[in-house]
């Protein structure tokens, strides 16, 4: 077990908009600040969807890519992970700009199709009702484009069958450089939820070498969080997946950085210290810092 | 452990045809054939899938459906199970009418969204690279229809997290009867392969009195009908998943019949016995005969 | 999943001493002391193994023991669970004398065999080379014990085969009442590891309506109860399993109370709040408080 | 999943003798006809525990040791594995001396201690409760014995936690060389049970390098076999586990040399050939055979 920990905080993702919490950043300098608050609480990588300015609508505009990769830069030293999932229904197309028109050192790659639902837990009524559609080719070709460009794909994973997709792809079309790199994401209605037994198979399917982090949506979040930490996994927390700060107070997270702070100090809780971008950087094997 | 088990011979499946292996029935009288023969080897279930008498495409034509369910049963006494799948990309309205104009005692439910592809194993070449689309909505339609008649479902589960969908749309929708009964199919690319770790898990996530029957496709069929047998589970063989009697041989099944032959002396060597159609009646706890 | 978690304050143990940490209580207004503090901070369960006053040593003497009793109860409303481990090699009759002379709600029972060394995990050095020797006839006269004084078992198991054993007693002797209740203790040299494999089988194996604690030794100690909130375990800190409250500072706990304090916070942060002694014994379906 | 099964053919064990079947060898001219039959069916490892020529007791005897061991050699071309575990009880001392006296090309390895009792499954009754006694220091002289001679140990797990117990001892006292090999083995009363749960945890916990052979008392023999076939791993059959040929019509086997030909059968099933001595002993990562 590594004694350090990858915190990721994911500032945006593919559904929080301002309504659920006024801190998700749009504009350029929202982005600016509050990755500086990450970082300065102990955050590693940024996962970034970008979204419209005005809307908050997903995006994958140039300018809008562009303005707030600059401004994630300008303002901070961790590492950054670019989503290409976009957000729901977004063509394959699309969800290739970002990792075309950027270099980020890592981005989301989703390797296979799973139900992916927005449900009321309390009552069972679905108000989204979708198949997230990820064909073997599409992922070929973004495993492709990240290759050669040598972003390393975290490999979004709903279901442990996702994982023996990834094994697949990577066997037959070697269209990764290993060790690899996993999201387990627990908690979406139509994908795997949160206990032993599906840890248990992800952990178990990974190669030796793998690397992974926990993701969890809603209350979710800070379980795989503690999982995680004491499994030897990496975590992510931020207002991309969980919007609420304390479970039994129900306060509502300021930001994506107090996550942070609290993901530190469950991980120093048990002697994991969060490790720093250049850390990330090496325990998640990514490209050199002038490569 | 039950000592007794629940063979289901699988006749013709979604994509088995002529082609592969002749012994695939698409006539009446093959069918009476056919089922009298697996009756007759031990099995106590028949999945069918209907094909169109000179094409073999797969169908939900009525006057068809009608005359192969009357051959089954003017014939054999085994149980029936109705596909719902039918084919590779059939609309849910289709999929709907064996249940719609049916009462099999048995019928298929797909629980959730997978890719579902065609692959050459030594090569990676993807000559289907297709997503099996099962949104909940569809998913609580049929269970529905099942429940009303009291046709047992058996939830195909393509990755542990269709189970989890089961569990979900029982908890919350009550669109089943209990136990549950599961379908645990192992090999298709896209879907989970066969090993512990995933078996366990499968076997970890569905509820103590729930009954399963294990599923291969291909080389997986006798691998996975090895392993439940082992394990206390039901299986499947027949020319629907495997159209090989003996791999080390590679000689070709004559029929589904001589695959349940080879299950019966798997099932015998370790002291399970094949179920009667009666007992599997019970073992699934099925409607009554005259219910 | 409960949302409620029980959390239990294990003050002494079989192995630490003064020497570890000098907030191990051992004589009788040092245990009330502790376990009011243990009560505030949100213990609803005390795990006892009883010293000589001066030295320190595992006892069953009499007077020592009912003397610690009436101190626990005199200061705090926390269940009390009386170890029958006592001591490393203490014979099987001087183990019952807990059970015998005292009603605990809860006594811990070990169902099984296994090695339980002392080792240095950075030299491997073995300083306690030891096989913890627990044969069925000792378990079922212990079970037996507290069946029919309606104390509930705990179950130790150092491994998931201990697991089984109980299984095997609960079904061939009847010695249980159920549900049952379970603790699982990982790291100790020669039992199980923490790890998810280990982890899924142990919540794999037992029947669906028991209870389980998770027990970690030492630097397992956080984690485990970090993992044990996660996936719906309850949880055991305190003195008996570990003396440090925080492994990246290094600190010493000031006593078992907070080391309470903490899995509480760690608990209130996912949204399960502490049980109370009252609310643990309707979750850990302990005999009525009349009884 | 390597498309070869190393099958090892026990022929005595601790327990098993003449009365359970008259097929079981004590002397030399029983041993070299059955292990000749062994081969022929396809065994390709022979699994060795002496017994005394009148008594049928377990030994060490040196005379006894080295006509036995001749007489295989004479015989067969067989791979030879001596157990080291020996009889119910023998000293330490004792159990060193089969790999002391001989360097077979592998021998048993008892790395953990646990519960070994013989009970009436029906029953419940408990004729032996005996704790099989290893404590690290034995499993580390035992293994470095082994070491330098070149004889692969064969791990038997009883347990995951044994495992865990290798893995430790191969880590911090660099006794074994690499890769690992093990042996699980399932239905002992004590020890694990067979079922998906157990199997996955122990396949989880082993190197990926490492390779092992399940292992079934009585009616599990061929359960774990078929799980083995299965699932990847290699299985023993034979008196030393099982005296039943077939567990429907109760048929005594005739030898182990019909439970070799059964197991070659299921294999062969699903298109795994059983290896030679000469193939296992690259599957095993045994010595040269001139080294």
């Amino acid at each position: 077990m590594s004694d350090r920990i990858v915190i990721t905080a994911g500032l945006t993702g593919a559904l929080t908009r301002k309504e659920h919490n006024p801190a998700v950043p749009y504009r350029p300098e929202e982005w600016a600040a509050e990755v500086r608050r990450c970082e300065d609480a102990g955050a590693a990588v940024i996962a970034v969807h970008f979204r419209e300015y005005d809307t908050g609508k997903p995006t994958v505009d140039s300018t809008i890519m562009r303005e707030v990769v600059d401004a994630i830069h300008s303002n901070c030293r961790c590492l950054v992970n670019l989503s290409t999932g976009v957000g729901i229904g977004t063509p394959h197309e699309e969800r290739k700009q970002p990792v075309l028109q950027h270099r980020p050192e890592m981005a989301s790659l989703n390797p296979g199709s799973i139900n992916f639902n927005l449900v009321n837990w309390n009552t069972g009524e679905i108000s989204m009702d979708h198949t997230f559609i990820n064909p073997f080719r599409d992922s070929i070709e973004m495993a492709g484009i990240m290759k050669s460009k040598k972003i390393k794909p975290e490999n979004e994973c709903f279901s442990p069958s996702h994982i023996e997709n990834v094994l697949w792809l990577n066997k037959y079309h070697k269209v990764y450089d290993t060790p690899l790199h996993f999201g387990f994401v627990f908690g979406v209605a139509g994908g795997m939820q949160l206990n032993s037994a599906n840890l248990a198979n992800c952990l178990s399917l990974i190669p030796h070498d793998a690397t992974w982090v926990g993701i969890g949506i809603g209350p979710n979040c800070f379980r795989i969080c503690e999982a995680a930490i004491a499994l030897g996994g990496h975590c992510r927390v931020g207002l991309e997946d969980n919007v609420i700060l304390n479970y039994t107070t129900r306060e509502l997270s300021k930001g994506s950085w107090d996550q942070v702070e609290q993901a530190v100090e469950l991980s120093r809780l048990v002697g994991r210290a969060p490790a720093t971008p250049k850390e990330a950087r090496e325990i998640f094997h990514l490209r050199g810092e002038n490569d």
